[in-house]
């Protein structure tokens, strides 16, 4: 008998330009006598007039967090135990900011309600108990993050989530004014890694018509964003916001592929952000997506933006099986992508000649 | 300050062909102590092999529910009542059927746990108390029930739901093999009430970007199913049971239309069904939804679908005025529909003669 994931959802969403001034009555309920809400900040606002905006009551705190690289499991436990060691206990941790921002949000909140490092729950359904009231307000649209039930780790031996049903956000705000004023590259990158997540996922030998049906819009909505629309404006924030939520969704039953199984090998050795990783990777593929990459290059152009090359340049030969032990660890990405003989496909040595053209 | 509705999610998705067959392993962890729990079916399966699959342990009982007509605050009463006397308490209730199936489950459920009678709870925000654990498995789709926040009712005054953020399902199993023996005018119907919703939801006035691209998606896979395809096979009840769910989700930041608020006349006075009902009213409103209205009828050609016609020729005038009074009740729906002067356009004498040629 097959199983199929029954998949915990986020508990509460709400949807609108604006609806971020209505964080104060939302959180309202969720507050435990005097423990504090803690707001998880992407150090990008400090100073920036959101920050102004954040109800702030009583004990609440808000911590700006450099999100400069991904979430480690030592940052999620140094933020947990200093929270411990301030105030016992809180109320809640909200997340605002991008794909980084809401999984450390995720992580603390759970590190707040189970004993350990974070890294003892990198994988699939460790997490024994519910973490504290968690809320992520994503100002970037594209991860998905704000309703995935994971929270992607940098761990001392890997980089992997908390998987759990404990994990997802018992609240998402999703207001596209809070995404009006991304930096440009940052917004493509971002985007970009819905639209790769759905041509791997489309593509993939894992998928039912539950995450199809999310893979598709999600792909429509970045067809029209990216390939349609001569400027950026309001509607753009607007349907970009859905596009991620609905890329998102269709994780349940879908997986990732070759984007992100090899952009996972230059994350963890050199530190390259997800969403540039995943175009830097794109670029180079059409061997595996050549539809996928040959529009995803179209939208490089319409957009203006310029991805890195050569990277992998200075890397070294022990880096590189670094790397290529990192990527093929990932093997249900690899499955998805290629099949249950992917292994005959994928070798060493083409991964290796992949890397060396980054 | 506008403010914009936080929405409430089913807690569990699982969605897959034998999905079902996990229900036993899905219910376990709910059963508390010797409570049974409580399979609500609908009658059409009494007999039939589906009845034979539920996981039924100890005291768990099967209740066949009577679904000719839509469900009512007295019979949701009766049937709460009546497990309250025989088991005191129970673990949970599972709808296992069409829209109506689903209601009645969910209005059970809450009823267990909150005092009174459910006309005292007809309206919005009025349930006080979560009700016990309760899931929707759907044999039908199309009317989104199995997502919604209510459980619409007819009552000793009103058609209205109990809408609540306590109404929802905590788990819903969505295995499109069990819609694949529906009747087949049954089953057009019921796809329908998704398709109507879909073009009153995204031609009105009220409309967000949430609900918009899950109105898109539904209105897609309606349009695949019912133009596109020459013959009815598993793909169309996969998507179908996509659409439905697509339709539910879109109705968090929109609202139906002519077709739902004259069909809703029709139901309170002559007991006509919502789905058969909806389709009665959309053969004849081209005024208000004109590419709609061309498109219901290709689909209802190409399906071989007769609509019934002159269902109210032997209703009185006094009859009518009854029906005109429940519709122009229905003040969000107008005004979704036609704007904020709607009260204009849609007069009293114009809803008598659009009854009459129903």
């Amino acid at each position: 008998m097959s199983t199929f994931r029954n998949f915990k959802m986020v508990d509460y969403v709400v949807y609108g330009r604006g609806s971020f001034n209505q964080l104060e009555d939302i959180l309202a309920p969720h507050r435990k006598d005097d423990l504090p809400m803690i707001f998880l900040v992407d150090h990008f606002f400090e100073g920036k007039e959101l920050a102004n905006r954040i109800p702030v009551r009583g004990a609440d705190k808000i911590i700006f967090a450099d999100v400069t690289y991904e979430p480690k499991t030592t940052q999620v436990d140094a933020l947990a135990d200093a929270l411990k060691d301030e105030f016992g206990m809180v109320s809640g941790v909200i997340g605002i900011g991008g794909g980084s921002t809401m999984d450390l949000a995720k992580a603390v909140s759970l590190m707040m309600n189970n004993p350990g490092s974070s890294a003892d729950y990198q994988g699939w359904d460790l997490v024994k108990r519910p973490g504290v009231y968690k809320a992520g307000i994503p100002t970037l649209s594209g991860t998905g993050a704000e309703v995935s039930r994971t929270t992607v780790l940098t761990g001392p031996t890997r980089k992997l989530g908390m998987n759990s049903d404990f994990t997802p956000f018992n609240q998402i705000v999703l207001d596209p004014e809070l995404t009006a004023n991304a930096p440009v590259n940052q917004r493509f990158y971002t985007g970009m890694d819905c639209y790769i997540h759905c041509i791997e996922s489309l593509t993939g030998t894992y998928l039912n018509e539950f995450s199809k049906s999310y893979g598709e819009k999600a792909l429509d909505l970045c067809r029209y964003i990216f390939l349609e629309k001569d400027t950026w404006d309001d509607e753009c924030d607007d349907k970009l916001m859905m596009a991620s939520y609905a890329g998102g969704m269709s994780i349940a039953y879908s997986q990732v592929g070759v984007a992100h199984a090899v952009s996972y090998g230059l994350s963890y050795l050199l530190g390259t952000k997800h969403g540039i990783g995943n175009c830097i990777v794109m670029n180079h593929i059409e061997e595996y997506y050549p539809e996928g990459v040959a529009e995803f290059k179209r939208m490089v152009e319409k957009n203006g933006i310029e991805i890195p090359q050569g990277i992998c340049k200075n890397v070294s030969e022990d880096q590189f099986d670094t790397m290529i032990n990192v990527s093929l660890g990932m093997k249900p990405l690899w499955e998805n992508a290629l099949g249950k003989d992917w292994e005959k496909i994928m070798t060493r040595e083409k991964l290796r000649e992949l890397y060396g053209k980054l």
